[in-house]
């Protein structure tokens, strides 16, 4: 089945959900037969970016580099789903404007509800000003001025942020819309 | 026309054709309809290893980031041809672990032969001690043990070291055959 790649950039803070919705979409979209490739934060650093850090231009190369895989992967059908941090506006743009087919999504959820959650621990010990360049604390990040699509992972379920993503995206024509269930029967 | 993707890696010194090769095949195969990303030495400088520089362990991180890259696209149903020298036989066959469909096409020209050519001097320079970790003159390369293909260009015309990468590709499987010369119009 080819099908038109692009790619599906998820920004947001540290711990706001990202590489959860990120792993739920890929599954969601093998199995509804798209080739789908995940560029997480992990994988990214271990094979296209170890050694870099965590200054500007770091962030930046980090962030451009995803970006041109995306963008090979995308052009060639693949749907690619990043979901690196990328704190600045001006490079996600740059990125954009490399790509034909690029939807970002702003999982959005405010440091007061992440500092909250704190799975890792992280937003204690970042407002306590123990770690230097912590996205949202010690460190910028800048919202996107106009995602196609805006996620609120404080007060929805990963289902809702989910379902938002797939209609956005049916809606475009990205991808096609479901079959209501049981329409098959009929 | 959804078909297998797999890599095809040129390796060989400086100015041994990889990089003309690189490119008549790119062309060639979509002009036959295939999905194709040529991963260059430049563009691959450029997009994934800016600031690696030629020691060893650069060199390898350098070859690794391509495999990853090709490994995404070939996996997804592209032909991704790169073409970096890639001087180090145990860092290939990492990146050919890697792999579930891996063509190794090594591109021999003997130094001699080389710096004879040596359109841009390098040989000359580096012969003369001027360039240090120069492949093939000042730093080790390393021959394939068992590469799939081997195209000797100091020998042989583009065309002839293309013919002979193409009836591989052919013979097993990995591309369609192409129809005789006329077959169409019977």
């Amino acid at each position: 089945m080819p099908h038109k790649g692009f790619t599906l950039w998820l920004t947001g803070l540290s711990g706001a959900g990202k590489s959860t919705l990120a792993h739920r979409l890929a599954r969601e979209f093998r199995e509804r037969g798209y080739r789908t490739e995940l560029l997480d934060g992990d994988e990214v650093r271990t094979h296209l970016s170890a050694g870099l850090g965590f200054s500007r231009q770091d962030r930046d190369t980090n962030v451009r580099r995803i970006g041109f895989v995306a963008k090979l992967l995308a052009r060639n059908g693949v749907i690619a789903i990043t979901a690196a941090i990328s704190p600045y506006r001006d490079t996600r743009n740059e990125v954009r404007r490399e790509h034909r087919d690029f939807v970002e999504v702003f999982v959005d959820a405010p440091v007061a509800a992440l500092a909250e959650r704190d799975v890792k621990g992280l937003y204690r010990r970042a407002l306590a000003g123990q770690i230097p360049n912590f996205t949202g604390v010690s460190d910028p990040y800048e919202a996107p001025a106009n995602p196609e699509v805006t996620v609120h992972t404080d007060r929805e379920t990963v289902d809702e942020s989910l379902d938002a993503i797939l209609t956005y995206l049916e809606d475009k024509g990205f991808i096609d819309a479901e079959a209501p269930v049981g329409a098959g029967g009929l």
